[in-house]
């Protein structure tokens, strides 16, 4: 527990400072985003704030992880070198869609296309990765008892889904300052309790390594919100938010948990949902909107509800959701 | 664990819940603050706000505190009642505060005599009760050893000062919207982690009790965020404020973890201490300011920090003195 508080500290105080490091290079190299033009009409004060600074959490994160992550030696540190890998691949597919967006001055960068193409190969690679290893157990825990579903060579195209799913929605919740860095560092908060517990209970060393891992990412991306927070100095861009969506599915992964994740990542679920049923809706009703815009934070800020407040309320609900999830899982 | 995520989750919905019942009664009855003319100006738009709602967080953190705080049967639950006891003492104290400022429409409440006597009072009981109980080791951590250091009668005075202190801190941190809450939130949390660390270590069963209450307190003030961030729909008054001062401050001396204060509490130790120095200052340059004013949260403010800034840097520096803390001391 000592090395765990050890690890938390090194790795906030690490993203602090890349953080503040990473600021005025992005300003300087104009690394800004194009607001979307869709978004409400508020957000348009924030043309012209620097973005890719998730760069700067994944940088302190993915260090101390690989640092700090080795500890339990009697075990392999695959799952946890798992979970890192997973964020580092989707990262990269963010990166290069914000690298065309503000550096090359395209203002969506990918197509869908090409943003869910990278995505769904990624997540089939390390649904084969995680479904051929002998280290990772891909059955399913279930809620309530202690029993695990084993679903064989279909985990692969579930596994897929899922972390193409999650990956999208920490993207699309990633649309209001601070939020996904709040909800994120929460949820990964509670993997790595969950971990480090299931870990210690059943002496699964690797687990509890992935749960140090996951210690790291909720650590520095707390400290983000020191830049992120609203009225935010810095935006994660793709690059974060789908990293952080990475190193969740990851996680979901590698501890079977992937059932878990309605409860932990309900924000997520609910952001994505409403983005969907606004679209079915429109199509039904002739264009009449569901949501006054989606995806619901957006409706709520719009409805005059202020950023900060729909930021603590998500938050709120995020830790309702871990805390039900451990109930039912753990 | 999974008790304590039940805990954690009932706590939390039900400060919730009673937050928003409380809220039109507080309206209802005009339980405004009369914000103070000597704070920043851009506070006066905060006149009007009602105040009070620590009794919110109060009565579910409380309520379920008493609920589940007898979990360990092998045990008394001294500990935690003490613990619950103190919280309500100086939680009285503010009550009366609150009272004669806002419904007896004094604009400063008790006065400073008034306000510190029965404080002291309170204090020096409590203190008494801890010194001369025979479940609750009065022997102080130490750092980096397992030592204990017993100051044996002294602990009495000792423990007065430290109570008052930490209770006026707490009244001091709740200057901007959120502040004292989160801080407040992420302190008791860590109490409660530390608590049942060392007491599932050490077999000692009332102190995980009194961990559940620090958990069933942390999980109250966290909902309270709902209302209580920026913009705050709610104050929490000083019900709120020597409230929490108080179960701090309840938690330190069952625990003989005082010295863990100055970490665990170091943005409250920060403004104290930027009180202080700043009249000290003040006296000394022939009224020249150290600070734009007085305490450090409002000198940042003036100095162009959003107020939801100095909101976030605080809790970052609180998460880093807790994990300072637990190196150190666990």
């Amino acid at each position: 527990m000592k090395y765990c508080a050890v690890v938390f500290l090194c790795s906030l105080l690490l993203s602090l400072a890349a953080g503040y490091v990473a600021l005025p290079i992005l300003k300087k190299l104009h690394v800004s985003q194009t607001i979307n033009e869709l978004g409400p009409q508020t957000h348009m004060g924030k043309q012209g704030i620097p973005t890719m600074g998730g760069i700067s959490f994944l940088c302190a994160g993915l260090l101390c992880g690989l640092a700090f992550g080795f500890r339990y030696k009697n075990t392999n540190g695959q799952l946890m070198l798992y979970c890192a890998a997973c964020t580092l691949c989707f990262a990269l597919i963010g990166f290069l869609d914000d690298y065309l967006k503000v550096v090359k001055g395209r203002s969506v960068g990918l197509t869908v296309k090409q943003k869910f193409a990278p995505q769904i190969l990624f997540a089939l690679v390390f649904s084969l990765i995680a479904y051929s290893s002998k280290s990772i157990n891909t059955a399913f825990a279930m809620p309530f008892t202690d029993t695990h579903l084993d679903i064989g060579v279909f985990f692969i195209p579930v596994m897929t889904f899922i972390m193409v799913a999650v990956d999208n929605s920490a993207n699309i919740l990633d649309g209001l300052d601070g939020l996904l860095s709040g909800n994120g560092s929460i949820a990964l908060f509670f993997y790595a309790i969950y971990m480090y517990y299931e870990g210690s209970k059943t002496g699964n060393g690797s687990l509890m390594n992935t749960g140090i891992f996951c210690l790291c990412m909720s650590a520095a991306l707390f400290a983000f919100l020191k830049l992120n927070a609203h009225p935010a100095r810095v935006f994660m861009g793709d690059v974060g938010s789908l990293g952080i969506g990475g190193a969740l599915a990851g996680a979901a992964a590698v501890s079977g948990t992937s059932l878990m994740l309605p409860f932990m990542l309900v924000t997520m679920l609910i952001s994505s949902l409403s983005d969907i049923l606004q679209v079915l809706y429109m199509r039904r009703h002739k264009g009449r909107k569901l949501l006054r815009m989606s995806p619901l934070h957006h409706h709520l800020e719009l409805g005059g509800m202020p950023e900060n407040h729909v930021f603590t309320l998500y938050n709120i609900i995020t830790l309702v959701g871990c805390a039900a999830a451990f109930i039912l899982f753990a």
